[in-house]
């Protein structure tokens, strides 16, 4: 079900024209026409609108150099207007069944548009369906403009990840409610899941309860495997709040005393999460951080059992820029939020990953999760 | 929470390497040297594989000349093993977050690749990536081979959209458990919801309940409005089951007696339901189907109030081809499965839809909802 909860305070200062003027003025900058946006984090993120994906073509056109305009189906027009787009003093015009929408907004774009940009997450049937009636523009990615405003947060909208951050947490701190030994991940799961929606999100993103030997498996969600005394479990969850921004936080529980080796493995890995954690300041890389958690796990001779990179940016998406990668250039900067999860695999025995949501402030990173990080033993 | 249900029957004969053959056939014959599909209904269609969608490449390739592989980040493989893309013995290749996914797709393609088909629900992220690493293929939809190819259901896939229809049916049957005057949407919305995942589905994927004025619009879902005695209510609901396949069911509830001329509306539109699913022969065409509900409810006086096509498609996606709409030219067969749910909208009065999945076969049209499509008073 999609968040259409208008129960709480109002979004006007997260949805301002603000963000449209500024995306015109980088869209020109960066020598595009238009922009063609589609449903999804971008939409929201210009004008508040949580638009459902449908077959149905949806889309915000802001030209460079004209007003923006919202061409969404006749059928969806209320619900356009009921959304904090509906404030923004743009056009909304629905179309009809028999209408081509393709056509209506091509109509609508300046015969000398030579590049237009594509929202990243636009299905390949909308973007060819958009060559095919603009085939002098050369398509390039909304991104390039886009990831650059979303990537560096208002104080808005780091207030909204903190809410976020507080909401999830709160899950967290309740884990003990739900995780012993003899239930299922998924009994455990649909726990959380409800425990999600009551403390503050809006939709429930993702849960993975990862016991015994699923922890090792990084991307492992539930199973029917029972829990049983002495498991290290993975719990790394996730939803949307009312206002569109994201929660994801990661912590490492055992049901009972686990293996001495694992509590090895997990003061290694608090360490480097830790180090990370400190050593965010703006100007560094997103290599050079990615780098810091690294070495400390290599040098306690994990380093081939973490296997993904640190982290992902967060914000009306889940995973966006800037990603905390080996190699990645970008420097970081106040106003990014991201994750600092570094993890430990042994493929087979059991893993582990400790994730908190990062801003980056001229002073340093500030944590957006707070429970504690030590390894929770539940008895 | 994505569908991870193991506990039931498997889905073998759903997910069988015949449907590769077939698609593989049909990309030959379409002139194409390779589809690139990606997370959604498409890559679920071929190999039983429900991929969350991620920033990280997912892709099945598959040559028209050769064998097709399917690669996915390493932190995806297990997933992928353990799902029944693992028991069709396709080669699945991890990728590791240092590598370019595209270029390894690009390298595995023939030199002389000249179209390929890409999902039409691709990011347009990948959709570029790809054009850049195949600069000399051209780009059309994958959808003109398998949006052919999933719109004829097999006796299974028939099968699993009985057990579909069957299962949202179950959660008409109790609304009088949950739907009051008193209560909000989005309380009687939330009860809906608990039942859908109880009585047969894993994902609850839109709960309308419009009541009053908003019965008149067709995509309204939940508000926080208070049910009044005597509000008509339209209750539009659908989920996805274990195996993937989607119900999609509406019916109209009245909270007390509702209004006499709400009645006359609802007795024309249950006429033109009744006619259309009668109607359902091979031969004809969508836009001839279509013709039929709404020349009965023009007839009535209430043709300018029917503002949406007839229906779509069902079955891995809730909206797919074929669609039942003014114009279109395409004739129905056997093993198509699709909505009929004609409406009749009031604005700011009241409105009303009657949906039931309908199964075209050799004799005629086969309601996969059976529920009562009366004006159902609850008091």
């Amino acid at each position: 079900m999609p968040d259409d909860d208008h129960s709480a305070e109002p979004l006007a200062p997260l949805y301002s024209p603000d963000r449209l003027h500024r995306a015109r003025e980088a869209t020109a900058r960066a020598g595009l026409d238009a922009l063609l946006i589609s449903p999804g984090a971008d939409l929201r993120y210009l004008t508040g609108y949580d638009a459902l994906p449908l077959e149905r073509l949806t889309c915000l056109v802001l030209p460079a150099d004209g007003d923006p305009f919202l061409l969404v189906p006749a059928l969806e027009e209320p619900a356009a207007q009921a959304s904090p787009a509906g404030d923004l003093g743009i056009e909304i015009t629905g179309w009809n069944e028999t209408d081509d929408p393709y056509a209506l907004v091509a109509a609508r774009l300046s015969a000398r548009t030579a590049r237009v940009g594509v929202d990243n997450h636009m299905w390949a049937e909308k973007t060819i369906a958009f060559r095919a009636v603009l085939p002098g523009a050369e398509q390039e990615l909304a991104g390039g403009v886009l990831n650059e405003l979303r990537m560096h947060k208002t104080s808005q909208e780091a207030a909204a990840l903190r809410r976020a951050g507080a909401a999830i947490d709160r899950v967290h701190s309740r884990m003990d409610e739900w995780l012993r030994a003899g239930r299922t991940e998924r009994e455990v799961g649909r726990d959380i899941a409800d425990a999600m929606l009551a403390e503050g999100h809006v939709r429930v993103d993702f849960v993975i309860v990862g016991s015994g030997p699923n922890s090792a498996s990084p991307h492992h969600e539930l199973s029917d495997r029972v829990i049983r005394t002495g498991d290290p479990v993975v719990v790394d969850i996730g939803g949307t709040t009312r206002d569109g921004y994201c929660s994801d936080s990661t912590r490492v529980y055992a049901v009972g005393e686990p293996p001495e080796d694992f509590r090895r493995l997990h003061e290694v890995l608090l360490r480097a999460q830790q180090a990370q954690t400190d050593a965010v300041r703006p100007g560094m890389t997103s290599g050079q951080l990615d780098a810091v958690g690294r070495d400390i796990i290599t040098d306690a001779g994990y380093g081939p059992h973490f296997i993904h990179r640190t982290g992902h940016g967060i914000g009306l998406d889940t995973h966006e820029e800037p990603y905390i990668v080996a190699g990645n250039p970008l420097p970081l900067a106040p106003g990014m939020a991201f994750s600092v999860e570094p993890g430990i695999y042994l493929a087979g025995r059991y893993g582990a990953r400790i994730e908190d949501i990062v801003l980056c402030t001229e002073e340093g990173g500030e944590r957006l999760n707070r429970t504690p990080r030590d390894l929770v033993v539940l008895r």
